[in-house]
């Protein structure tokens, strides 16, 4: 039984492993990610048929492959622990549960959307861009943070002193954040700006003063945080490459430590001789 | 009295320090901030006689703390020396002042919305971030002057050609400011520019000459400064956590001194022991 | 006869590095293009019978040319080892056919137009700068995929919700992608937006996290890739015109290779020496 | 006589290096700006008067300005080799020439706006950020070609499929170069494609391809060209300042060439003791 077991799995290893049947899993994602596109258009519903013993195919190899590659885990419970797997198997097994009420059809239907996701887990530079992607964030917290206090505080005031202007723009304080928000992009602001100056004319100092320093902080932390990652990141390639001026440094930073050694050896050297010459 | 003082200094300079009463200041701040957002709601007259209570709890408590940040400072004198402190001082007391006719009730509201800023004040991250902000900004001085001579320039031309045509947009000098603003935020400035070109079939050249000009100028100033002081940033990091390439480059540079030393005293030597060897 | 042949091949090579000649084909392909805009405006039809000589004039010398640029050719395979002479091969060849029906008097407009592209095929420095622009696009292959898939599944979403508010803008995948492309640019971004928060006064979540991903994505990869391009290439420039720092480093590291063999050579020395008084 | 005019020269001299009267010019240029603003607003016709008796004394104290620098070179040739002074020259000599037919009024106006550019050649900040973004044009000059045929291609097509669909965009070669600007600014850019997509469906790739082409070239050149300037400042400012990476490689560099000869001195120290010690 065992010994069936460990032959079992020792194939589903290799199956996992084979490049054609990866290549497959990715065919089949892109087929169901068109698929879920042509739901989208009118005349496919000629074709509801058809999309539906697709679907299910797609759902069914889904799930066989899930199972492959939970087999082919040594230990069952390794399987959970890296994140990308947890990922799949949330997606998997949402879309197994059957609809039928017209209520939980949309629910069905977006979540079939994030199986498009899995090109990401299924693709390593895809699942390097978006660690990398992931790696920036958690560094622009406290300007996030920033930036949030001062919508918050233009969002106040804007509520208080134009709320008489135009409830729909500045009703209240998320209605406000939200106009802000679309001056921040520059859609339309003028509109919004033209607007309240006709109750207060001083008020484009308002909205220029948000505009700037929105901008200036944006611009700020978007750029230094990009930099930042990429000068780090291509730093470390040019000294693993041992190409470029990075590498030429390091090489010389050791070939200095050892030519160092060598002088103290030398020096230690004519010391001694002169010590000698001296008993001498 | 004098060792009552004392102790009372003591103990608030240990409840100053305390995380708990730090992180319960940060509490009533935030509590502060949604209590500004939830006036603007104006189903939140209903609940107008806990929201009074609340603020009044709330500036109360912002006198306490700073009564307690006072009486914890050494010398009184020390209190005001740093610019934080003066800032929490204004807001806290202005929002003591009482406000019963209806004219002041906004500036005083107004008031309170700048307790959010006590956030920046509290946070060291954000202290940090802000202050590098302010640095970057004297650098600024000489290009803002810049755009606003181009700016000013054409304002002028745009005033005097084209006030005839439409003078809610052209009208003087400071509205033909705003406008080239607009133009310069690409906020429908073809309406602007459609709208003179009716009349001076070649005034586009004004507009895309301005937008180029201007375009050229404020990327070169925000990209270069901001890359000037993250890269100054980064290397100075570099160096302080001994990695990286700027921190090898001053490590081999403090070494190469050492060595140049060691071939000093090495020659020397030789010379000294060919002195001996010709006198001998 | 062979001599007649060389004769005339050698005659063929001086003429295409005439400067002189060269000069003048970069006129006729400007000639052209001043020719194509001609023809786009109205008043042109009175010159018509001018203009279609001027075009067969410019069609039978870009002919001529493309001959004395085979006849120079040592071996004639060798002309069309270099793409830029197939694009110019193409582009001539195509303008020979002759078009009478009105139909394909577009399309031959068209091929016409494309005549302009010879400037960068005849200008180094264009075919340099385009040759690094091509070499920068294959890095973004995988950056441009997540972007897709982040539009896909957002376009999937939008159009299953958005469908029956406005078909317009959210009919089916496609046109969908395409809405979302003009959010992305902002561009009457909150029309959309308020179009669906009438129906789904919660779907702002839909666009913002829509706008802050793509954003996101974009800057990062733009920034990224420019940056390290360029920093490559201005290294490169560096190296090889012997000046800057990363010229500098360079010099560094093999006057440090010289510096440590020599070094080798003073201990071995230094070495003998003593083993010699030791015999001694 | 020329004892006397030698003694005005030098107090000319001492005039114009005063910093008081640098000062003094300062403000009197920024004074006439001032005027020029003021003369844009329709309740100025009042002060008609006095800008006009204002107006005269800045003319006249420009004049006495300029002849106070002229008069202060020694050579009178040199006072016209610095561009900044023919163009101070050009200015001043062009207000005064007297205006008094209503058409020469608007010229003789924007000659005078003009003057607010004389703060750039006064304060030296602004000269040598003006020069710096000079310097980085013709570098520019060959992606502004590439720019320039992509709007060119892109319009001539333009022109020649939606000429019928839309003449107010699309009417001749550079009413679409101007609509073409518009799109590439994203402004109602929507409003243009929707416009065509009405006769031709699949028009979007036209809009779309331009974008993208022209978004991609433009940030490429604008971020690169201004990276490589700035970095090439800042590297020159710390090895000036002596301080920063770039100064500790270029000291490092220097001390090593410094300790290659001693090493070369100390082996030939070495080899001729050697030499001594075999002939003994």
């Amino acid at each position: 039984m065992t010994l069936n077991w460990n032959r079992l799995q020792d194939r589903m290893e290799h199956l996992r492993a084979n490049k054609l049947f990866e290549t497959f899993v990715i065919a089949v994602i892109i087929a169901s990610a068109l698929l879920i596109g042509a739901k989208t258009y009118e005349e496919s519903s000629r074709f509801d048929h058809w999309i539906y013993w697709l679907d299910m195919g797609v759902t069914l190899f889904f799930l066989f492959e899930l199972l492959v590659r939970m087999a082919a885990e040594k230990r069952f419970v390794d399987f959970f622990k890296q994140g990308w797997n947890i990922f799949d198997f949330v997606i998997v097994v949402a879309s197994l549960i059957p609809v039928n009420e017209s209520d939980t059809v949309l629910i069905a239907r977006l979540l079939r959307v994030f199986r498009v996701l899995r090109l990401v887990s299924l693709i390593p530079e895809l699942r390097v861009l978006l660690g990398a992607l992931v790696k920036s964030i958690p560094r622009m917290g406290y300007v996030a943070l920033l930036m949030f206090i001062i919508f918050y505080i233009y969002a106040a005031i804007g509520s208080f002193m134009f709320n008489t202007v135009d409830p729909v723009l500045w009703g209240n304080i998320s209605i406000a954040m939200l106009t802000l928000f679309r001056v921040a992009t520059f859609e339309d602001w003028t509109d919004v700006m033209y607007d309240t100056m006709e109750v207060y004319p001083y008020s484009w100092v308002f909205y220029l003063t948000f505009i700037f320093l929105t901008a200036f902080v944006f611009l700020n932390m978007m750029i230094g945080i990009v930099l930042d990652v990429m000068q780090k990141e291509s730093e470390a390639a040019q000294r693993e490459s041992g190409e470029g001026e990075a590498a030429e440094v390091h090489w010389m930073r050791e070939q200095m430590a050892l030519m160092s050694e060598q002088l103290n050896r030398i020096e230690h050297q004519l010391a001694r001789e002169r010590e000698r010459d001296r008993v001498e």
